[in-house]
This record gives structure tokens, C-alpha cells and sequence, in this order.
């Protein structure tokens, strides 16, 4: 049995990391930390889980919760991660940071984009970018793992394929995505009112979003040669989903097939990226409370244009789902275990 | 291993009968069928079971259904299960019914809020409601389980223990109801589209609702006497849940605490009830997905009544969460194998 | 030209109140009253009004707003107007107060529903409680309006008539009361948020809710003897609109038509409340963005009661309409003036 | 006073017509034709006009209704319209036609997109598009006024002064636009089901939107050489409101100030058109129920492209806005009458 300790496990992530640890076989949760709700009953801040869980929310003590967990999850904001990890935590205990912090390899554009110094950059080296659909060797053996955040899942999934098969022009990739609310925290902000979010889209960090590089990073490595892009997040009336729309020019002439071929090729075995039937669109509806990210392109003549499109749930797949996928990884066991999920409709 | 043959698997409460069914460890699904889609994929209907189930939808053939299956899911429209039973299939296959055709003893009184002609009252009898929490000794030896309404499920659940203790006035009983649309069903009508359902709320059915005499039939074993009430169903914009608003006047002085032990009495040891901390009142949000029903009540000394309130999925514990649990009743299994299922939240 | 200040312009109430003086073709808005946005332009708060309103927003400062205008609305948490209104004050300008501290009659009743001390308790003697439709003759002479609450407007409106005319029997109304989510307010709270509040339902305030005794007295004063009721307000996930169902047994042997007429007598006159036709029932999505309530009823000889209904705009008649058709009243204008507002639908 | 006939009154675009011209001074309408609801009252198809429109629903009678109106607004299915005209309609009448069919200038364009044959190409070098920011020197005379699409409006508006100014490269522009449902139509289709639409957003149309061309071809004629481009839809659960995403790459080396000053000469002096202040991101709230047309960008320097954005009413500026305020023009009323519309939030 894995001894689990969550630090954040009172916003949406850390809620959703409890739901789908609660269901997995070979996991225990032995510390529900909250700084908000430090001593309260966590079914009382989550009603959901009134008789599912008993224990009280517990401030934050890395050294106590690493002498008493196997892995600790940190589903908090930019910086208390890092802030708290040192060599004897490490020898203790696996990370498996929700946050930003280790999922840049430049600390300089990590400390651009976040406009914040980084606490370690010393641990940035050895911290492996949990991508499994792309860096699954990588995991087992980390001390740090850096969780992909939710738009840079579900862009790079779509995109990927096409970029190492060298087919796209990296220069030209757009990527237009819209998420849902529950991407933007359980924090009490005007702007995430009902009223305000509800009847509305809008984009929101346009040329400026801090997925931004972690996105170019992961493609650059695709593509053998830096990438720029334009990543342009929106904001949707709906509790979760994150759908990606992203667009590239060709590089080279290839007909529906050929691409087809392509992301069978990479996708063909992953358990959790479904490549749709030809036609088909991707929709958030169809992956939400899965760990699926479902995927498809349409190729377009006219303007020598390939869209690749990609949904899937940004509380699962896109944060807590992912996150177990590689604690099954970095504990050995199947890692679909707690995740074979089927998507809830309507 | 059982086999299961649902018919009406491409409504929502069938779709949602795939969805346990699929996670249910003793169950195979072995006909999905479907009058509108015959012959399509299931996955092309639902497109949330795609890799997931590769079946296509089988017309009705209850004879040759009732070979293949060890128990028949009807999630139909009114009239057409009952048809389908005779004495042969009675004696291959179990039938777990979830129209309205067997859950009212009364023949006359189904037809006079139905509208229609019982097409085999003959089998009224034996039928069993599945009322879980209420009738569970009666449903093993069943081979016609009626399942019970959403409607009637959350609303008797709310009331059944102050009417059987004989603490409420029965005559006084009003329940207020709100349903979110799933339970409008996915047949293609005005009323039903986006636009008219979204930032909106009516009533419907108002005074003669199909519902309610199914709620005073049971309401009635248990205050034995004829009961007679007000149900009032709302439209909610939103996709699942049901809540349940009702009322009535004490016929004895009671405090709080007397009321509290008489639903910890009851519930205490049912898996799906849930009765809330006092003060704390049921939210739909917070039972989705689930098999729960959150229960709770409030006094009001001024005007010496009860407010009972009940939340619940309309499509698991409201329709196919109940009807899984009817099965493993049915079946000798653990009431709660394929169920335990932690809400979803957000 | 009548000058207008808004003391709380930039809360929902306040907002709407904007929305409809600017379209009011007698009214000049003067001060745009704001706490919580001193200084900052009016259209970077609410940036609908961007090159329709170039002020920004001003501090509370009563006596120089006394100067200024011909009329204050006060759009403002509980206990805020009343602090600020004096003899001088009311020498110099009309005050139309939203929140609730001149509705209720009996300063006991008040303090004890609202657990606060009435800071000028020797006002309410003469403040008009200013629902038009009961009390329109008392209006146009009022220094202090009352501007009833929105679940009271859409409450009373609905059951008034057959309290009046004594068909029913006051000690069994039961009102079961429906809102969308702008009655909270745009104050920053998680239960607010849009994860918190989409696809949930549920009721709030059960048997303590501070417009219950709001309620009471106005039907009190139809029926000739105190009333006491229950009142349950919910909350649902749309932004506006209120929906009442109203519950009470019949004291009088009467059919459809009677009551019909009774309804048809008290409202046919009325521009802004609208009696159905028969069978047909208010929803909110109809009255949206309007000032009419619509009503509705329906027997039930089954169990002797009968159920009202209405349905309106909260913001509106609820709110921000209402107070402008007062406001007409007040100073001689067209009750109409600025509120012949078509529904907007979808 | 111009009578006014419309053709398609009960479909969404219909009913918002009817909402504006009930409040414009200088119309009366004279006809509500509706197929679907022929002698059925107006108000009992949309219940929001009870006691606002006596009219009953009538049958398409172009003749007829030539003699009636002095305009005609049609806002049917595609093919329709052009089928019912003919010279002696146009000499009794003006036609404003809110389907496609005189949109596009090339025949041969408009039957590939829309795979029909056009029923009387010999009108299209006569139709005028009504996009009155650009083109409204050719309104006032015109006999057909081709209303523009939704999605053209909107991407129109936001792309082209910087294509006009030859400041982008048009080969790159790339325009990512997101509807809300009314622009799906009141047909009863499942695809529009409030549960299929609710929590859920999908791309459609990708590559083959009908909406395509049009805006190619109006962007063209800035260009002043062809221009192709990508256009996807996507659907967005919210009732009314497209909001456009537009990438392209800057041709010239500009600035910010620059920029401004373009969009700044542009739309100056238009009514309708609201250039956001730098850094405000145009949001669909921001303009529900009015004729605005938010628009705003940003420059990436990173990529050298630029972002440029749009939010309006789909129903309003989108459909039927546009049309009154082309018939105003038409003639000869200010264009403004009937469409200064405050907008409604939340």
C-alpha cells in the first residue's frame, strides 16, 4: 500500500486527486493538507465526500509528512513546492509536483514568464517532465516529477506526432485553446463568479500565458530545433474540459492517410489517447472524468493546412489523472491502475 | 459471469447503465440494443465508449434476447417492456424494468394517470418495486423488479421515515421538485434544445404529474392509509440531479434531536443514504455520478412544520444506479459491487 | 430632467439600475456611487457601458449627494442607507431604498430576522413599502421608498389576490421560491463561484430566511390577520430570474373560473403583471430582462389546494425595475417611463 | 411608418427581429410568417410577446405580403428567399434577406459551398452586402440587401482594417471563432439537446463552415487580391454570443500605437463599433442584446503576428440588428433608431 500525502488537497486538483485515489487498489491517503482549512473536517470543505472520508485538513510540514508518506503530491500555487524541497525530503520521499515549477528546464524562462525567482533551480536537472505519452522511460526513476500543466497535456498531444514526423512547419503553429472554470482554481475571485463566467467566452493571457513556453519547450525537443508558437487560452461556461484547437502549415505533401498513419503510429498503444474515427471532432464531453485525451486532424487544401484537435478533462488528464498515471509508472505498478475510468455523459 | 441485454441502451439512462456495467466486475453486456440505431456502432451514438465497447445496437427480439442474457434492462418509453413479457421469457431471463409499467399495484390507477391500457396487468402481482432501502428483502426472489422513478425515488427516500413513524401528517405532505434535464429524456424536441431549456427555470406537469400517485402508493404502505399529495417537478438548467424540497405539518411535538434519531434509525446502515450533519442541505453537485442520496430536515416551530430535503443523480441512484443494485440483489451479490462510485466533483 | 445618484452602482442591483436610467428618457445620472471602485471609471468595472457612461465612481457622501440630486437609490448592504438618512438629508432629495431596512413595519420583527439594531427606527412610521401593485396610491407622496425585496415582489404578487379575497386559507401557504444566481450578489465568495454554483441545485436560508417576514406582513395585511408561512428559497444555475410555486389549501369551494376572475380583477389593469392563459406556466426564460411578472395557478380538487405561480427578472421587477417604476410614481411621470422593455429571449 | 413583413418570425433570428421592431418608432409589423406555426398565435410560440403581439403565425405569400409591406425580412433556410423573388416583388418592395443566398458575388463559389444551385443568380450583381461599416455608401438604394452571416460580421470586422492597410500578410490569417447555440437554429435536432450542448465545446464545420467564403470574399476586396483562409466554428454552451479569435502575420514592421491608430480611423466614428481600450480583451457579456461589436488585438513580437479579436451578438449585430439598421438606411432613418440598445449583464 502507497502512503500518499497531498499538500493542496483543497482546491479542485487536490479534490480530484482524492477522488480518484480514494478508488485506487494500492493507495492509502495519509494527509490531506490545507493551509485554508487547517483542523476542518475535509468532507465538510468537500460534501461529496461526506462518509467517504474522515480525516481533518492538516497544515503544511514537509518534514513530518515525509517521514510518513511513500509520495507526496503538491497541488499548490507557483513556488511552496519547491520552497520545501531539500535533499532530506528527497531521500525520504517522491514528488510529484501539480505545479509549474520543475516543468522548465531554462530557469531564466521559467523566471520570465512566472516573473518569479525559482526557489531550486539545482533540482531542475533531475526533475523528468511527466509527459508518459512521450517520456515514459524517463519516469520510473524519478525523485521529482513535474506534472504537465492542463493546456500544455492536450496541446503537445495533439500537436506531437506531426512535429517529430517533421510534416508541419514548426514556425507556424497556432494553438487556440478554450478550458474550462475549473482550471481556474476554487479561489474567490470576482472574475470567476457565476454570473460573470456564465453566458460568456472570452481569451485571456493572449501572447503572454505562462503555458506558453512549457508548450514550445516540449515541441522543440519534437522537432530537434527551438519552436515558437502562438498559444492563446479561452475561458468557457462549463465546470471541466480543456479542447485544443491548433494549426499548422505542411512541409510536405501528405494525403489524409499518410497523416492517419502517423498518429496511429505514436498513439496506437497508449491506453489514454484515443485517435477518433475520420470526421470525428474531438469534444470535452466525450472524455469528462476519464483520463482519455481524444485526438483527430482534418487536413485543408486549400490553404496547404493541417487542424489538430485535441479534448480532454483538465482536472484528469489534464492534472490529478496524469498525476497518478505516473505515480503507477514510479511505483511499478500498471499504470492505468485507478485510472480505467469511463467518461461520464451527459 | 452475468449477462446482461439492455433494451433502450441509447437513451440516457441506458447510456448510463453502460457506463456501471462496464466497470461492474460479475457482468458482461451482451446486447445493446437501440430501435433508432440498429445496426450502428454504439460507440458512433456514444461517442464516450469509444475503445470501449465495439458492439453495434440490436433491434428488440425479446425471445432471442432472452436466450442470450441472464437479466433484461427495459430503459423504454412507457407500454413497450410490458408487451414484450410472457410467461417464456419469464422463465430464461430476469427482468429489471426501468419504465413506469409495474411499479403501481393499482391497475386503474396506472391507467388513469398514464392514459393508457396496462398491456399485462396479470404480472402486476408478482412485480416487485425496487425500492432498495425500503423493500430490499422482497427483490432477490424477484423475476419482474420494478424499477422505482427519479421522482419517487428521492422524494419517498426524504419522507418515508416521518410517514412511517407516524410523526408527520400525512395529508399535509407537498413535495417540490427539481430535475436537471437528463431526465427530459434524448428524443429531439423544442422544449428540450439548448437555448430553451438554458436560463430557465418552470414548472411542468403541475398537479398531474405521472409521478405521483407512483410516491403516494408507497407513502401510503408506510403511514397505512391512503395518502394523497402535492407534487410539483421543476426543469433545472443543468445536466443531472434531482432535489427534493418537501413539506409537512407535525402531528406530534417534536424536537430535533427526535427527528434526527428516527432517519439515523433508518439510514444508518444504508450504503447510499446519506443523512447529512445538521443544518447542512442536500446539493446535487455534491452526489453526481454517485449512487447517494444526501437526506436531511429542518423544523420550523413557527409554523410547526418539517422540511425534507433529498438530493441524488437522477440517472444512477434516480434510474440505472438503483437498477445495478437491484441486479446484485437479484443476483446474490454485494448490494454495492459496480457502485461505489465517489461523486464528481466539480 | 430628473439628476439620480446611485449610492452601490456598481453591484448587480446597481448595475441594472444604470442600465435602465440610461435608457429613461426623463433621468440624468449624476453619481455613480461606489465603495469598493473610488476613482476607477465606471466602464472598466462594468465594461458594457464602455463609451455609454465616461464618470467614475465617487465615494458615499450623502450630504453632498443630497446637493446634487433630485433622488437616491441606494443599492447597498443591509444597514448602510438607513445610517445616512437624516431630517436635512430628506429636506433635499427622495430617497428609494433597495436593501431592506424600511420594508418591515415592526423594528422587533426587523432586528430579530436581521440580528442587526435599526440605526433610525423613527423613519419607518413613514417609509412607503413600494410595491406598486398593492400599494400605488401611497407612492407619489413618499420621501423614503421601500423597494419591496425580490423573492417578496414575485412572492406576494403570485398569492395575493386569493389572500385578499379569503379563498384560501392563510395559516397553509407554503412557498417554495427559485433563483438565479445575480441575487447573490457580486461579492467574492467560493459559493458563488461558477464550479460551486453550475450544474447544482440546491435550497438555502430553510425556515430562516430574512424575506420570509417580509412576506408575511404584506399578506398579513391582505388576509386581516397575521400570517405565518414557510418560505424556501434555491438557488439555480442561471443568471437571472426568480420562479415562486406557491402552495395553499382551499377555504372556499371554487372552480378555475373564479379563480380566474379573481386573478383577472386585481391584474388586468396592471402594465407589468401578465395572467397567463390557462394551463400555461410562468418560466423565467420569458420575462427575462423585463419588468413583468408573470402568474399563473392551478387547482387540485384532489387534495383541495391550490398552486400559484410566478415568474420574473429578479434584477428587474426584482430589483432595479421596480424601483424605477417607483421612482415614475414619485416624481409624475408615466409608470411606464423607461420599463417598456421586451423580454429577451433566448 | 415602414410596414414590415418577416418571413421565418418563429426561428430565433425571426423572434429577435420582433424584439427590436416592436421598440422601433417608425415600424409596424404587418406580417409574421411562420410555415411551421401557420394560424397559431404569435405569443404562444414565443411567450415572451404575451400581451405584447396579438398577431397569429401566417403562410408565406410573397405576393401578398408585397402588397402589405413596404419591406420584407427573410430569415429562412437557404433557398427560400431567392426561390420567391422576382421583378414584380421588387418593384413593390425591399428585400432583406438574412439567408445566404446573396451574400456571395460568384455563383459558382456559392453553389460549391453550399451545394445547391441558386435559384436566381441574375440578382446578384444587384444585392447589396449589408455590412454597413463597410459598404454603407451602397445600401440606401439597394432593392435585395444580402444581411451578413453571423460569423462573417464578426470576423469581418475584427481583420479588416489591418488587411486594408496592407499592415498583414492575408495568406496567414487564421480565424478561430466560437458561437453560442441560438446560432445553431430552434430545429429539433439531439445535437442541440440541452444535455448535448451543456458542458461541452467542440469544434465543426472545420475546414468546410459555408461561412468560409464569405468572409474570404469581403476580405479579398480589402486585400484587393484573393485571399484564403482557415475558419473554424466551434459551439459554446451559452445562449447568445460569437466571440473571434484571428491570427495573422504582420507584413510590417508595426507598433502597438500604430495599430491603434488604424483600428482608431476605422471605426472612429462608427456607432456600432467599440475599439476596447489597450489591453481589454473583447468578452461576449460585455455586449448581449446590443448592436456592438467589441474588437481589440495584440501584437506578438515573439512570433511577429498579430492577435486580433471580436465579440458581438450573434442575434443582434449578428442577424437582426444588422438588418434594422440596413433598413434604416434604407430608408433614410438615422441608422441608430431602434438599436441603441444598453446591453444586458449578466
Amino acid at each position: 500500500m502507497i502512503k500518499v500525502g497531498i499538500i493542496g488537497s483543497t482546491g479542485y486538483a487536490g479534490a480530484e486527486l482524492v477522488r480518484l485515489l480514494l478508488a485506487h487498489p494500492e493507495v492509502r491517503i495519509c494527509w490531506y493538507g490545507s493551509r485554508s482549512y487547517i483542523d476542518k473536517k475535509y468532507a465538510q470543505v468537500y460534501q461529496n465526500m461526506f462518509q467517504l472520508v474522515e480525516d481533518v485538513c492538516r497544515d503544511d510540514n514537509m518534514a513530518e509528512l515525509a517521514r510518513e508518506a511513500d509520495v507526496i503530491f503538491t497541488a499548490t500555487p507557483q513556488g511552496l513546492c519547491a520552497s520545501l524541497v531539500n535533499e532530506e525530503i528527497l531521500s525520504q520521499v517522491k514528488i510529484i509536483d501539480l505545479s509549474a515549477e520543475f516543468r522548465i528546464k531554462d530557469v531564466a524562462v521559467y523566471e520570465k514568464w512566472y516573473g518569479m525567482t525559482h526557489p531550486c533551480p539545482q533540482y531542475l536537472p533531475e526533475a523528468v517532465y511527466g509527459l508518459c505519452e512521450v517520456n515514459r522511460e524517463k519516469i520510473p526513476g524519478a525523485r521529482i516529477l513535474a506534472n504537465p500543466g492542463c493546456y500544455p497535456t492536450c496541446s503537445t498531444l495533439s500537436v506531437y506526432p506531426l512535429v517529430k514526423e517533421g510534416i508541419l512547419d514548426p514556425a507556424t503553429i497556432i494553438i487556440d485553446a478554450k478550458s474550462g472554470t475549473s482550471g481556474a482554481g476554487r479561489g474567490a475571485k470576482v472574475d470567476n463568479l457565476y454570473c460573470e463566467v456564465n453566458e460568456n467566452i472570452k481569451a485571456y493571457g493572449v501572447a503572454s500565458h505562462r503555458h506558453t513556453p512549457e508548450i514550445e519547450e516540449q515541441l522543440s525537443y519534437a522537432a530537434g530545433e527551438p519552436v515558437l508558437l502562438n498559444f492563446t487560452p479561452h475561458l468557457v461556461p462549463m465546470n471541466r474540459g480543456i479542447l485544443v484547437t491548433a494549426y499548422a502549415s505542411l512541409k510536405k505533401q501528405v494525403c489524409e492517410e499518410q497523416v492517419l498513419e502517423i498518429y496511429d503510429h505514436y498513439y496506437r498503444k497508449e491506453r489514454f489517447v484515443r485517435l477518433l474515427e475520420p470526421g470525428a471532432c474531438p469534444q470535452t464531453r466525450w472524455v469528462e472524468g476519464s483520463n482519455y485525451v481524444d485526438v483527430n486532424f482534418k487536413l485543408d487544401p486549400r490553404t496547404n493546412r493541417v487542424i489538430m484537435m485535441g479534448a480532454m478533462d483538465n482536472l484528469v488528464k489534464g492534472a490529478a489523472g496524469q498525476a497518478v498515471q505516473n505515480m503507477n509508472l514510479m511505483f511499478g505498478l500498471p499504470e492505468e491502475m485507478g485510472l480505467e475510468l469511463v467518461p461520464l455523459f451527459p
